[in-house]
């Protein structure tokens, strides 16, 4: 399996991919008002939660995030970025989002590149690889007790990046063409569609039939009594 | 171990628990107002993550959630199903309680045979019925951002009938009786206590010395204001 | 490796964890307000979180918690004696930190070394041990819907003794002076450093650069409106 793809390659995109990760778990438990600890469990978990589900589902125990040393200190880095040299608060929404895209265009990769490895069908890789990228995000929200952003129709889509992201790369492994520069493309072809989501808001619809009016009402309401954190979001972009 | 369960009625009854439990993870979606990813993702996750749970603490990964198509797919139809045809939003916690009834009583027989299988004593068995029986669901709570059900006293007792249909199983084996009929009737003795337990309003008992009436208060008036989607519920019904 | 440690000595120390994870749990569920099998699961939760955590990441599958029939058991005594003899409401908040200390201290210790002797690194082994003492906290906090205290600034910190104590085991595994008399000894380091944090208010810093005043009341404000079961507390305590 070494020859589908450089280890050291490979690695350097992992690393960097907790690392953006990282930086958005940081700014997050910034923004939740955590201490210095929590902003680096924070920072360690969104780095490190996606690919350590992925080893322990394969059966890659120890984990590479126990036996890496890089793997563990990377999140570290990123938390001690966030806490002396964090964006302007207003600034720090927009920042997650991109540095979460960019960690979901290369985990997306290395998810289905390293669950293919492991025996995996090309399905169950690309399922892996959408794991791999919403994992650490889902842990994050879950740990600062919010609705995971992955899961909510007021969010950009998520999914869909990864999703496309890991089928380039079950493509590529199916024409024998996963190479540097292929997988990179991938990665990048997932970030440009996270980032057009952000930009142009693409939203998921919604099961039908609902009984919009009502229901709408009621679930604004829920979810401004449920997350007084936007009302500091919106405080901080005044 | 082939002989004490057919393979492919285990897969039946495998994927039927699955696809219940996914429906009442895609009507819970469906409440809670997240898209169609959203949707499919809570789905998944109901109706994997029990399975999902006890592959991995029993060792046997890769899980049949990510080597068998059927599993992944299952989740899927069944988030479909929901998104084009769920029932009026007044019906569905009727229905989800139903659904995931039935997957409880399926998954605490599978749980506990296949615990089984892999080595561990009956006693471990019938906890990894149970955990397998109540993990989707805990996990579908806390993606919602919900206070699990299992551990909520005003829900109807759900661990009870899990933990009776698991200790029927883990009996049958003991008695070297595990044949689909028996099993099967197991499976409908936890669906039948959990189907009583809703229609008679079955409540566990809280701890002992509490200060009822000023803590039931404090608690009554806490979980209203966390808990909006209850608000929902009520108009719903209304 | 059982040159290390005593078994029997390691076994005990595990048990003694467990169970006073599993009072804390148990403690917090009856704040919240939890039936009888929500007590149950959470001490269950709390006491084997950690070491579960532990044993599916470095492979030692199935884990203690699931052939050890004392690891299953232990958990329920402690639910059972909150559930009867559980402390007047307004002494809730303070046992809950107490035994949870003294959970920290023992657990960061036998996590640490288990980690090492499964072949992780001294560096990874005092992670595992952080991860191991603070596992089923966080996991407990997850199921009761709270912020995990392992996060928050408004906690005294928990992270700190949790590394002093599995870092003091790594030196002693380093200087070959693992015996019980010192490994106890780095577990009462970290349960004494934990005390004086609770006792003198310790807090880590937050990030620097924050907009204090504006943040800080919106925060407060949003804490206030998301977990009212602070409310519950002081009314206990009034």
């Amino acid at each position: 399996m070494d020859s589908l793809f450089s280890p050291s390659l490979q690695h350097w995109l992992d690393l960097a991919g907790i690392f953006v990760f990282a930086i958005s778990g940081a700014l997050l438990a910034v923004r939740r008002n955590f201490d210095v600890f929590g902003i680096a469990v924070l920072a360690e978990v969104t780095g490190l939660g996606g690919g350590l589900f992925r080893d322990v589902v394969i059966g890659a125990v120890p984990p590479a995030a126990f036996t890496d040393l890089g793997y563990f200190l990377t999140p570290l880095l990123a938390a001690f970025l966030v806490f002396f040299l964090h964006p302007e608060v207003e600034r720090i929404n927009k920042a997650v989002s991109v540095f979460d895209a960019a960690g979901l265009g290369l985990f997306c990769v290395t998810g289905t590149l390293k669950g293919h490895e492991y025996g995996l069908s090309l399905t169950s890789s690309v399922v892996m690889g959408l794991a791999t990228a919403a994992g650490g995000g889902v842990l994050r929200d879950v740990l600062a007790n919010e609705v995971p952003s992955l899961l909510r129709w007021d969010r950009e889509v998520y999914a869909v990046p990864a999703i496309v992201g890991s089928s380039a790369v079950a493509l590529l492994i199916h024409l024998d063409q996963v190479r540097p520069s292929t997988t990179v493309g991938a990665a990048l072809l997932a970030f440009l569609l996270r980032l057009l989501a952000l930009r142009y808001n693409w939203r998921a619809p919604r099961a039908w039939h609902r009984r919009s009016a009502t229901v709408d009402a009621q679930a604004t309401h829920g979810d401004a009594a449920r997350e007084p954190e936007n009302g500091g979001r919106q405080v901080g972009s005044g």
